[in-house]
């Protein structure tokens, strides 16, 4: 039974931090799956029309907002949708397959995404969100600026901070120093190896990789935000970026 | 080789969440301690004259602040202070004791506190923080008022929300819906034991169960909020603090 795993597509391939955290779970745990792309506009018919549900509201706080990742698992007949939702899902349906979350750890590490946030990455939107825009296919990149220049308050080409300023140099180094933080969390495990749990990957390092992922497809390998990345903390995110990348495989 | 573990004295013994979370693992551990109670007043000049180091600074941001706990360690004669700062150095410096960061959680579990606080747990201090003035023995009850009623900017007696009011009825809503989202962390340990990794005690659990043990020595165990505080969420809470009660001797 193979799955349906609803991704939206750009010129370079999936690119979306959370649905990349999905195709990890879904290539790390073998489960056949099959992607259907969704352009930005038509997200939310498509969810209704399928039935598969909002995962938050709109900022004015009644209208559902539908978001991807999704998927339909035909064995079950369920579409679930939400990138938590939907490993802690897989988890449980597909006890035989390799554990995303091992050693019982789903409780620890179901809401590391807000563990990452906290401690400050959720500054490097700014640096990236613009960027996106331009590997979106045309289907989607006016529903993209629209939104994010809403969200945002001005042109899209106006909201990351220009490096060659000093407030972009202070909000880089609040970047580096937030990836400081998050590197103390991974030096921490034993000196096993390179995920945050040593040896053994979990959801944390998909959640980590999944916003690699975003960024480097934001930048592209030879922008000078992506080398600095790769070079911060004596390297452990270029060792933990080659070490996810067996689980990156596109199926289709 | 006995460690000296400097804890702060009350009319009801240990009480703070903090010197609780290295005391649950100092018993755990098996390691042999002996405790130098320290009236709050004497905790910076004590600190000074063994060479502890402080631990942040004083709102000021440049007065060092000194807090227990701290622990001496004669095997290698190291002084140690912060709660986690003591669990990483007593995992590390006797890795054949059981394990408070099981299957190299370090990394995951080091920060748990700020976990606890970012789902609003802090807001329960405006009904903890008051009511422990008057466990404490004179020695410190002066201090205590003092730095608190510096902090909240009132009286000690009118920080708490009174629970017969509409505002203390919301506010003690809200920390049942902050414990409702580290419950449902709880409920994700593969309904294994009363342990956030399920049979397998750790740091969490120390972390939560030192704020379980502060908020009873605070409220005593007739008062209303902590007989709350057990049945909520299936009575969770009232299931971990008896499964931790193993690890709450006191040596000496």
């Amino acid at each position: 039974m193979t799955i349906i795993f609803y991704d939206i597509p750009s010129t370079i391939g999936p690119w979306s931090p959370n649905t990349w955290k999905v195709r990890y779970c879904l290539n790390f745990k073998g489960l056949p799956y099959k992607t259907e792309w969704i352009e930005y506009p038509d997200i939310a018919p498509r969810c209704q029309q399928l039935g598969i549900a909002h995962t938050t509201m709109k900022p004015d706080g009644v209208t559902p907002h539908y978001t991807l990742p999704a998927i339909y698992d035909p064995s079950t007949k369920r579409y679930i949708a939400e990138s938590a939702a939907i490993a802690e899902y897989l988890e449980e349906q597909y006890p035989d397959t390799p554990a995303v979350f091992p050693f019982d750890t789903m409780g620890l590490l179901i809401d590391f995404k807000d563990a990452l946030n906290r401690v400050g990455i959720i500054a490097a939107h700014q640096f990236v969100r613009p960027a996106i825009h331009r590997i979106l296919n045309p289907a989607s990149q006016g529903f993209y600026r629209t939104t994010r220049e809403q969200f945002y308050g001005k042109k899209l080409e106006d909201v990351a901070p220009k490096l060659d300023t000093e407030e972009g140099r202070v909000e880089w180094a609040k970047i580096e120093a937030t990836f400081a933080t998050v590197a103390l969390w991974y030096s921490k495990n034993g000196g096993k190896g390179p995920f945050i749990l040593g040896d053994r990957v979990s959801w944390a390092d998909f959640v980590v990789g999944g916003n690699l992922l975003w960024f480097k497809a934001a930048w592209g390998e030879d922008d000078k935000k992506w080398k600095d990345l790769m070079s911060w903390q004596g390297g452990v995110w270029k060792t933990l970026s080659d070490a996810l990348k067996e689980y990156e495989k596109q199926l289709d």
